[in-house]
C-alpha cells in the first residue's frame, strides 16, 4: 500500500512517524476526510479551503500548494486504483524537541503530511434504515470549527453512545442540539429544514454546504439557527451528513423513534439528490 | 538516546510510529509528566494512581503494572544518567485500522507505551521574578480531568498569551478562573489560598495535592472554589503549579501588577516548603 508522505508517494511500511510528533504528543494537527467518487475527489477545492483556513487560525504554515496536494492525491488514487473511496489526509504541526507546549516559532518546525486513500462503498443499509441515536452533553472544546487532529471529545462522546447500545451520538451544548459525534446534524420540523448556524460550536461541514445548495435549488427552507432539545417531540425528521457518510436518518432519539421511526422523505430526497451531485 | 518503548528500553531512533497509531490520528492517549529529583521520581504514585484513574475514563487498558512501569523508568533514569529532570510518558491507545472514531474493543487493539528522560534544572529566575500573564477565555474541553493528549485547546490558549507578549494564559470559563494554560492556579486574597475545586473544569494536579498538604502543615487556610475574574482587583498574590515547573509566581495580569508586581511571601514560602519536601 503507497501513501502520500511529506509531497512523496511512498510505501506505507517506509514512513516512520517521530516520538515527538506534535500531533502525536498534542494533537496538534490537521484533517480533512475526502470522498472519492469515479476515481474522483468531490468537493476537493471545498476541502482545501477548509483546512487552508483552519491552518491560518492554528498558526499551521501548510506545506504544500492546492495544486500540489491535489495532483499527488490524485497520483495516489490512481496507483492504488480506487474508484469509490476516502482520501484523508492529515497534517501534523512537525517534529519538535525537547516536548513544548509553545507552538514553535515559524521557520523552526516543518509540518508533516500524511495522506491515504480506502476502497469504501456507500453503505445503503444505513441509508435506508437510519441509525439509532442518544443524546450525550457535547464536552468537546470550543473550537469545534477547527478539524483539529484532537479528537478524544468526539471518541468518547461516540463511545458513550454505543456503549449504551445506540449507533450515533446526539450532542447538545446548553441545551440546544449542535452535531451528531463526527457529523452535521439536521431536523425537519413543521416541514422546514433546521441545522445549527455555522460558528465555534460546529464544523462547517462540506456536505452541509452541498446539502444547502441542493435545498434552495429544492425551494425547501433552510432554517441555520440551533434546535433546543425541548423541540425533541416537534421533529418530524434528523439526520447527520458528511463526506464520508452522505446523508445518515437518525430514525429514533433515546429511543423514541422520530416520527413513525422510518427515514422521512425530505431525508429521502435530500440524499438522492446529493448521490446525483456525486455522479 | 535512549527511551521506553512497549515496556522495553531501546535506542530512540529505532521507534517507528504508525501512521495509524491512535494518538497520531486522534489524540487518543494519555501522558504523565513527572519530575526527576536526585535520579528519583517525585511522587511517581500519585502520578501512577491518576494515570489508571484517567485511563479507566477513556476504557484505555493500561499495558504495565504500576512496579513495571516504575522499574522501567528507574532503569531508564540510570541508563541516561539523569539527576535533575523530568520523566514524560504517554499511553497511545494504539494503532487500528481502517481509521474509526469508535474505540476498538477490547482485545483487538494494544495500547502503546512511550516514554523519554531528559535533564532541566529548576527555573529559578522564572520562580523569583515570576510570569506575566493575560487572561483567556477557557476554549477547552470538559473533561479537563483528563490528562489527555488532545491537547491543542492548552496549545492554542498558551499561544495566545504568548502572541501578545505574556508568559502564560490565565484560563477563564463562565466568568471563573479554572487553570493556566498547563498548570493550577492559585491566589491569595484577604490572607487566605483559592485554587480551583477538582472536577471536570481542571486537572487534578500532582503539586496541587502537595501543596494542600504543605498550607495544611502552615496553618494556611485553603479555599478550593474557584475564584471570579470580578475578584481581581483584590488578589494579593496569585501563582501556578505543575509538576515541571513547580511554583511559579504571577506578578501581573493584562498588565496590571498583582499587588506590587512582586513575588508574595505566601507564594515563596510554599515554594520553599515544596521544594523541601523534594530534597
Amino acid at each position: 500500500m503507497k501513501i502520500l508522505w511529506k509531497n512523496q508517494i511512498v510505501e506505507r511500511d517506509t514512513v516512520k512517524i517521530d516520538i515527538e510528533d506534535r500531533a502525536y504528543q498534542y494533537g496538534d494537527g490537521l484533517y480533512e476526510a475526502i470522498r472519492i467518487y469515479h476515481s474522483e475527489m468531490f468537493m476537493f477545492d471545498e476541502h482545501f479551503d477548509r483546512l487552508a483556513r483552519c491552518a491560518k487560525e492554528i498558526r499551521l504554515e501548510l506545506p504544500f500548494s492546492r495544486n500540489e496536494l491535489k495532483e499527488n492525491l490524485e497520483k495516489l488514487i490512481a496507483l492504488e486504483k480506487i474508484t469509490e473511496g476516502e482520501a484523508y489526509l492529515q497534517v501534523s504541526r512537525g517534529i519538535k524537541s525537547p516536548r513544548n507546549h509553545l507552538i514553535p516559532l515559524p521557520g523552526t518546525v516543518e509540518a508533516i503530511l500524511t495522506a491515504n486513500v480506502i476502497p469504501i462503498k456507500r453503505d445503503i443499509e444505513s441509508q435506508e434504515k437510519g441509525h439509532t441515536a442518544c443524546i450525550v452533553e457535547d464536552q468537546r472544546w470550543l473550537h469545534c470549527n477547527i478539524k483539529s487532529l484532537s479528537l478524544l471529545g468526539n471518541v468518547l462522546s461516540l463511545n458513550e453512545a454505543v456503549e449504551q447500545g445506540y449507533d450515533d451520538a446526539l450532542l447538545v451544548r446548553n441545551g440546544f442540539f449542535t452535531e451528531a459525534s463526527a457529523s452535521n446534524l439536521w431536523f425537519v420540523i413543521d416541514g422546514k429544514l433546521y441545522t445549527h448556524e455555522d460558528g465555534n460550536l460546529v464544523l462547517p461541514g462540506i456536505t452541509k454546504m452541498k446539502l444547502r445548495e441542493i435545498a434552495r435549488e429544492l425551494d425547501i427552507q433552510i432554517i441555520e439557527k440551533a434546535v433546543p432539545v425541548t423541540k425533541l417531540d416537534q421533529i418530524e425528521e434528523c439526520f447527520a451528513s458528511n463526506s464520508i457518510h452522505e446523508v445518515t436518518p437518525i430514525v429514533s432519539i433515546n429511543e423514541i423513534p422520530v416520527k413513525d421511526g422510518k427515514r422521512g422523505p425530505i431525508t429521502k430526497l435530500l440524499l438522492e439528490k446529493y448521490i446525483e451531485a456525486t455522479i
